[in-house]
């Protein structure tokens, strides 16, 4: 009971004993064992084997709360830290003591965000967080429109399905039937929901026309015009250009005044999918990698990356008023009443395309409340840095190689080569012997529990490390450490 | 730093001080006074007055942890109580301390659910889970396959992108195009979800074909059939039905084995959307009124529903192995890779159309091994008994009369009639009237606080009552005082 004083009965009427172990073993394990650098990031256990690690069975009969907090225990044992200094594996990372503690707020009140009538302060979050975010746009007045979603791959087909709409509304009622074959124009390294959000959507990933990028991984605005004749030539009817603000692997920002230029030239939609690198908005010292975009009609903007807030927090944006709503609504009667005893304009539900809808604005607003404008600011500063001191740490180690000499996001993608490697002809069977490389080294740091960075490969780019700065507290230290390690680890390869 | 033995500095790295506030603030707050039914159920302020309740404006400066303390304070003020004993407003409510605890964890691990790599606990949670829900629906030997999704209304999304994707597996590449005109069959009363999945997936409003329903609100399967070949015959394509376990309103059970014999006889696929009724698969003695659904090739299952876990909690489950990753795979190479040091057909997240997937199982699991079959049994027909005990009570009290005498699933709808009204020839004048008295009732239980349920009109019938006991731990004392509160509020009308 303790540092809780109430009333007799009350504490156990709701398990609070239950809720306090919890509490105790979360900020424990997980929040301070979990970000604590000397710790383990991971215990890695093969499938097969963790299903015998833990009690998995679910059975007739339940069990007592001390097997409950032993269950708990062993998943956080057994769970990847991504809060921990050394997790770099993803575009979310890093831990928030405000984002945790929105989180843990939203989740006690467990309401849906439809309506006014059962989230009267969370509706008013959204109104002003969406405000602030279309100001940080350059959206005129910050005027416009937006909507939580589950995720930048939602995100990115609202701004198809507006598209869609505004050109063609009868494709709500009529589906696509009877309209030309649309396409869409996104870059060669954009995000692959751009690819599940046309299949989806019943246009076809036939129709997503991927346009060559630089040697930079922008895309290529000769090659989108270029394309877009072409598909006219096809019979196709070109409806919207995804323009990527920081591409997933290397961290592209796609030239976004040049973009808008052609698409207003050939009247296409602009969506900028900015799940990843839209953070930059919040610095007045790289925002400008984003000079442009506050002439695209939509943005796909995750504060869960870039900001680091708790996963789910991804937003939807738009300059159009009233569009949502209208593409969207199917006025439910017995949610969207109209005979309620306030403004109904507050009720926000049926501008998506979901009904339940988790809150995800409060960890935000929380966030935002507690570091400001200016904390943002800071941190994401603090990681572009970081990732510039990581590359020139690279640049100068033997063994590393960096894919790209300049990172133009936090992204920094680079190979190990091992001695065994070094100073050879690098002939095709060299760099296949070196995307062999990547893979063992993660597998070592998997079972080591060490570091964790994700590898792919690219195009005809074998392998390589993609390191990602999202953790926003990251430091000096932990970037030495991702070479020392990684040679550590590889250097008998 | 009550409670927790830490070493030195490490309480303060993790702000500790402030999660122990928080987690102080909600217990009391949220939890304990929220849960208590001495306590009032909100604070309702209209929306233009609540933006100046609470300093809702993000700055340039960020705030210290008192103000921040007490900005949360005031959040959990003017929120509505979702798990107050008197909350019966929305298909989900009630308080589980071990589902609050499953979500608090599951925020302080802060991952995503797309690969093993990062969410191995969880993975193989999901597929015991999927497993269990599986055996619950009937599925042979429990196998085919699932994904969480975020809601009901993508669920249902999914049902009908398999359905298409079955039966036509170009449309993933060829969009709609050259397709025949698809059309999907649901009941007049069935969830809009439908209408919005319809219109996002290209397909189109006027391509969802609604079937009459009988006087208790299932869907007709004559009207169905007939309905069937009118399509045909019009030259549409029909590809699925969408069957209701409980409608939204007013709870009714579509009939599942008619259906399914239809669906067979016209190999159409056969969705069934359990979203809220789903739970009664968990009572061996509710499980009839789904007698039939597992012939169903897809389902959409909510537990944050009639389950009580806390939102979002929603599963698609399918019969079919392997459809789920062939209709939606992108094989993202980034994310997906298959040069990993385990079994990647752990990764489940190329099933999804999502990328980033926040972690929905936990709290599930968590509140399944708390309780087991038998206690989610115990408290589902809990919910039924009091559902029966009050439509008995409202049958005998004067001034109440029931939209359908018997409730099948625990919506129990009804109208108020104020003594004004009583006695009186039921003109549709009258009827007007009284289709007045539900908004002003409701307006009074929001200034009061004291009583929160949802009213709408439904085809002919005027604004009555949908009383749901989703919140699973509901008394008989909270029946008796719905009755006496509406007469209280309403007795002047």
């Amino acid at each position: 009971m303790n540092g809780v004083e109430l009333q007799d009965g009350e504490f156990e009427r709701v398990n609070g004993e239950f809720l306090n172990r919890i509490f105790k073993l979360l900020l424990q394990d997980a929040v301070i064992k979990g970000t604590d650098i000397h710790s383990k990031l991971e215990e890695f256990e093969q499938p097969e084997k963790l299903f015998t690690q833990l009690d998995f069975e679910l059975r007739d009969k339940g069990e007592d709360d001390d097997i409950l907090i032993e269950l708990c225990r062993n998943t956080i044992k057994y769970c990847v830290k991504t809060g921990h200094p050394h997790f770099f594996n993803q575009l979310y990372s890093g831990y928030d003591p405000y984002g945790l503690a929105g989180a843990w707020l939203t989740d006690a009140l467990n309401t849906s965000q439809y309506t006014f009538e059962v989230a009267p302060v969370f509706t008013l979050m959204e109104a002003t967080v969406f405000k602030r975010m279309r100001e940080a746009i350059g959206y005129e007045n910050g005027e416009g429109d937006g909507i939580f979603c589950p995720g930048g791959s939602v995100s990115n087909m609202y701004g198809i399905s507006l598209a869609r709409f505004q050109r063609f509304p009868n494709v709500k009622e009529e589906g696509m039937h009877g309209l030309p074959k649309l396409c869409i124009f996104t870059s060669q390294q954009s995000h692959y929901s751009l690819l599940k959000g046309v299949s989806f959507m019943g246009i076809g990933t036939k129709y997503l026309i991927k346009v060559a990028c630089d040697a930079r991984g922008k895309m290529d605005p000769v090659a989108l015009e270029k394309a877009i004749i072409a598909a006219k030539d096809q019979g196709l009817y070109p409806l919207m250009v995804n323009a990527t603000a920081a591409t997933t692997v290397v961290g592209a920002y796609d030239p976004f005044n040049a973009i808008a230029d052609i698409c207003e030239k050939y009247s296409l939609w602009m969506h900028v999918d900015a799940a990843w690198g839209g953070g930059v908005l919040m610095s007045r010292k790289h925002r400008s990698l984003m000079a442009g975009v506050e002439r695209c009609d939509s943005m796909a903007w995750n504060p869960h990356k870039m900001m680091g807030t708790p996963l789910q927090c991804a937003v939807f944006l738009t300059k159009h008023k009233n569009l949502l709503n209208a593409c969207h609504s199917a006025s439910a009667r017995y949610l969207f009443q109209q005979d309620k005893n306030y403004d109904v304009s507050y009720d926000t539900g049926d501008k998506s395309v979901q009904c339940g809808r988790k809150v995800d604005v409060f960890k935000l607003w929380l966030m935002w409340k507690a570091k400001g404008n200016i904390g943002f600011e800071k941190e994401i500063n603090n990681a572009f840095e970081k990732s510039s001191y990581l590359a020139n740490k690279l640049r100068e180690t033997p063994g590393f190689r960096l894919v790209y000499d300049q990172p133009e996001c936090t992204n920094v993608c680079f190979w190990y080569i091992p001695p065994r490697l070094r100073g050879q002809e690098e002939t095709p069977e060299w760099w296949a012997d070196l995307g062999k490389v990547a893979p063992v080294i993660k597998q070592r740091m998997m079972e080591k529990g060490s570091l964790l960075i994700g590898y792919q490969p690219l195009e005809e780019k074998p392998n390589f490390f993609r390191m990602v700065i999202s953790n926003l507290k990251t430091t000096q230290e932990s970037m030495d450490f991702v070479v020392s390690e990684i040679e550590l680890l590889g250097k008998d390869l």
